[in-house]
């Protein structure tokens, strides 16, 4: 039996859309076996224990382009990601899908063919890039090649996921994007991404806050997320170091100073006097991505 | 006397532009002293010898800045640095006319107010912040406030301007700039912008070529650029790392392993082929920026 355990990622760091993200502490497992016949799943509601499940599907894709052909597959889930919260929880299942059936294959692909094909399923890369390295991730398509790059980030940093009880689909929050933008926008967004990218690099935690600015999405989804605006206020208030939309939303995350014991006591208390239900949840930066194990089961 | 030693700066580095800018080793210098009386200039055309020199100019703002009223002014230049060719000569003369009039005022600005002194006076930070400062430099204006971070690159890269005998003005290269552009755009440049900075950071050099690709300024400006895409597919022929126009033009950056001792000689053969006359002129990062030395002249 295989263990493919991947990390919840935030997308869209800041003004970063599309092309930066990061993992944090916070897991989906799945363990795969290969059976002799069927196809069973574990640890997951009845609706998603069909051939649509997308782990399946991001197995089945994965056994095609090796060309193995499993005789039957055990799928067991146990996720601690929340769906559809913009905290990666697609791009872990591709992700677990993937590795998974590469590993029961014999593991035939090697990294960049993983990289190639987890991006490809979930249509862009800049959630499974980091949910397989680990750390913040650049990542962009030059001519359908995927390009990216590992940010060398200084120690010292954490987060606080803000995650809401409602959801939002990521087709919902795509739609309410312009076609075009003004120019100044553009250039605006540039020199933040930037400013991340080197400040994060340098330690320069004091630059995080602009550097977190976005006039790209932001915006345009605030509208679909109750108190966006004062969220964002309250954490400021309480010195973190930047606020970003995770994903296309609706979860907030929250960069704060390594050493700071108080902010998510704080925080959780301005959420608790909020109509919705709120959960802040502290965070570490994941720095390994996916990792594999094989798990010999006594009663095989 | 004050000698002030200011670096080239190339601006818009790939994506980055308004906001990645780098210095290199070719240099303007200006010697300037306090006199009883008057305003003398030497070392430039005539035309130049007048109250609307920019050094002049720069001196003046930050001796009204300081509160300072020199008597009179001697105003010496050596310049290498090529004027209206995007390789920031402006961002030298206001940088060493700042720099120069703090030191013969009493060394009053600190460097947080002469970073800000110059980019007002420059109206943007992207060439005078490495003209001052060195290295490649993000910067951008928050809320009024300058913002910056200097990236942290990983040795083993030079660089080649190819330099055409035909000026471009900023004012022109500026006109042909849209005013809204198409999202796509926008978020293509951010992914490269962040590569680029990552790439520098990790010694990717092999990420520089695309991490060079822009669509927000570029081929808007290179129709005003005689023979820009046949002189890019030269450099990609040669090996280059990356190629991309320096400031608003017309000189052409090109990005090189430090290794690289035939590029300069090869391209430069290509460029004697074409109308115009160009010159390939090999540069080091610099890495130290605005340089002051006090000179006792023997004549004093």
């Amino acid at each position: 039996m295989i263990e493919v355990k991947v990390p919840a990622t935030s997308a869209n760091m800041g003004p970063g859309f599309d092309c930066l993200g990061v993992a944090v502490d916070m897991y989906n497992r799945f363990l795969v076996e290969e059976i002799e016949e069927g196809l069973i799943f574990e640890g997951c509601d009845d609706k998603f224990k069909n051939e649509d499940n997308l782990i399946y599907i991001s197995m089945k894709k994965c056994f095609e382009k090796i060309g193995y052909k499993p005789t039957g597959l055990r799928i067991k889930i146990e996720s601690d990601v929340p769906v559809s919260r913009g905290l990666g929880s697609s791009a872990a299942c591709i992700v677990g899908g993937v590795v998974g059936a590469n590993e029961l294959a014999g593991r035939v692909l090697n990294k960049k063919e993983i990289l190639e094909l987890i991006s490809e399923l979930e249509g862009h890369p800049d959630n499974v890039l980091p949910a397989f390295l680990g750390g913040v991730v650049v990542s962009a398509y030059e001519n359908k090649q995927l390009i990216y790059s590992k940010v060398n980030v200084k120690e010292g940093i954490k987060f606080c996921a803000l995650i809401p009880e409602f959801t939002l689909s990521t087709e919902k929050a795509r739609g309410v994007l312009p076609k075009t933008i003004d120019y100044k926008d553009g250039v605006f967004n540039l020199g933040r991404v930037a400013l991340m990218v080197s400040a994060l690099n340098n330690g320069e935690f004091h630059l995080i806050k602009d550097a977190c600015k976005d006039k790209l999405h932001q915006d345009y989804r605030a509208g679909l997320i109750e108190n966006f605006y004062s969220i964002q206020k309250e954490c400021e208030r309480l010195n973190c170091l930047g606020v970003f939309l995770s994903g296309a939303g609706p979860t907030i995350m929250v960069m704060i100073r390594e050493e700071d014991n108080d902010f998510s006591k704080e925080i959780q208390k301005f959420l608790d006097t909020l109509q919705s239900k709120w959960l802040a949840k502290e965070l570490k930066m994941d720095t390994v991505g996916t990792v594999v194990k094989t798990i010999d089961s006594v009663t095989k």
